[in-house]
């Protein structure tokens, strides 16, 4: 049985266009635990293109956000010492995001993201993620989320 | 008879997800200039939320960084002197791209974007971006533009 993403448990985010497990037109992207890496593999559909044969830049960058969110949640939990989705619910939400294009991403196979927690600091988290694609890496992404839950 | 958008005319980008007049799944943007600043009203749909109540801040990402593609490609043949889409074709592609989000941005309601040219030095040019719903500012963007054709 495949393990449950932290997309299967946060619930405030169920319906978000990035990674909601119920949107159905959304991007649905999946991430879990690598040892300290929040890890995501996802596949573009073809309406996610830019021009011919590379994804879009904020497909890939609502793609790196989202999974950066999603790790951002998780690891509050994790520096609390607590379950994943155990209440009462911890909510972040992005404060800024800064994305650089390495190179364009080819369109048709999937991409690997890898993201890593730089700081936790009171209600601020900071997390940097890279996108790769065939081995190679494409995108670099940083992102500052604030827990917004009273 | 409307006025045509920059995406009526740049043909490269006509299957973009963010910008293309012919992506039927994509956001279908549609910028013009109004004086020295390019101009975009966006009406997102029930998909394109994060959680319930507000735009998806990749969602938002996407529109930002499209709409200062395009107007950086628009302002490009404008320094040469030239009609934009008129050959040969100048094809810009985002370097990197900075998003601040202030707050939360409504759903179900149209946004308002106004970008402006900071700087155009060689084949790079840096793009502003301020975006508005119902009068307020919601978010801020940034981003160097790179030209690619050859």
């Amino acid at each position: 049985m495949e393990e449950p993403a932290f997309q299967d448990i946060i619930n405030s985010l169920s319906g978000c266009f990035g990674c909601g497990r119920d949107n159905e037109k959304g991007l649905r992207i999946r991430s879990h635990w690598e040892g300290d890496e929040g890890v995501c593999r996802w596949m573009p559909e073809a309406h996610h293109r830019a021009g011919e044969g590379f994804i879009n830049g904020g497909v890939l960058a609502t793609v790196i956000d989202c999974h950066m969110g999603c790790t951002a949640t998780a690891a509050a939990y994790k520096a609390e010492g607590r379950e994943l989705g155990s209440g009462p619910e911890l909510v972040y939400v992005t404060a800024s995001l800064q994305v650089d294009y390495l190179r364009p991403t080819p369109a048709g196979q999937p991409v690997e993201l890898r993201a890593s927690i730089r700081q936790i600091n009171g209600r601020k988290i900071t997390v940097a993620c890279s996108l790769r694609s065939g081995g190679e890496e494409t995108v670099r992404g940083e992102a500052v989320f604030v827990r917004v839950d009273s």
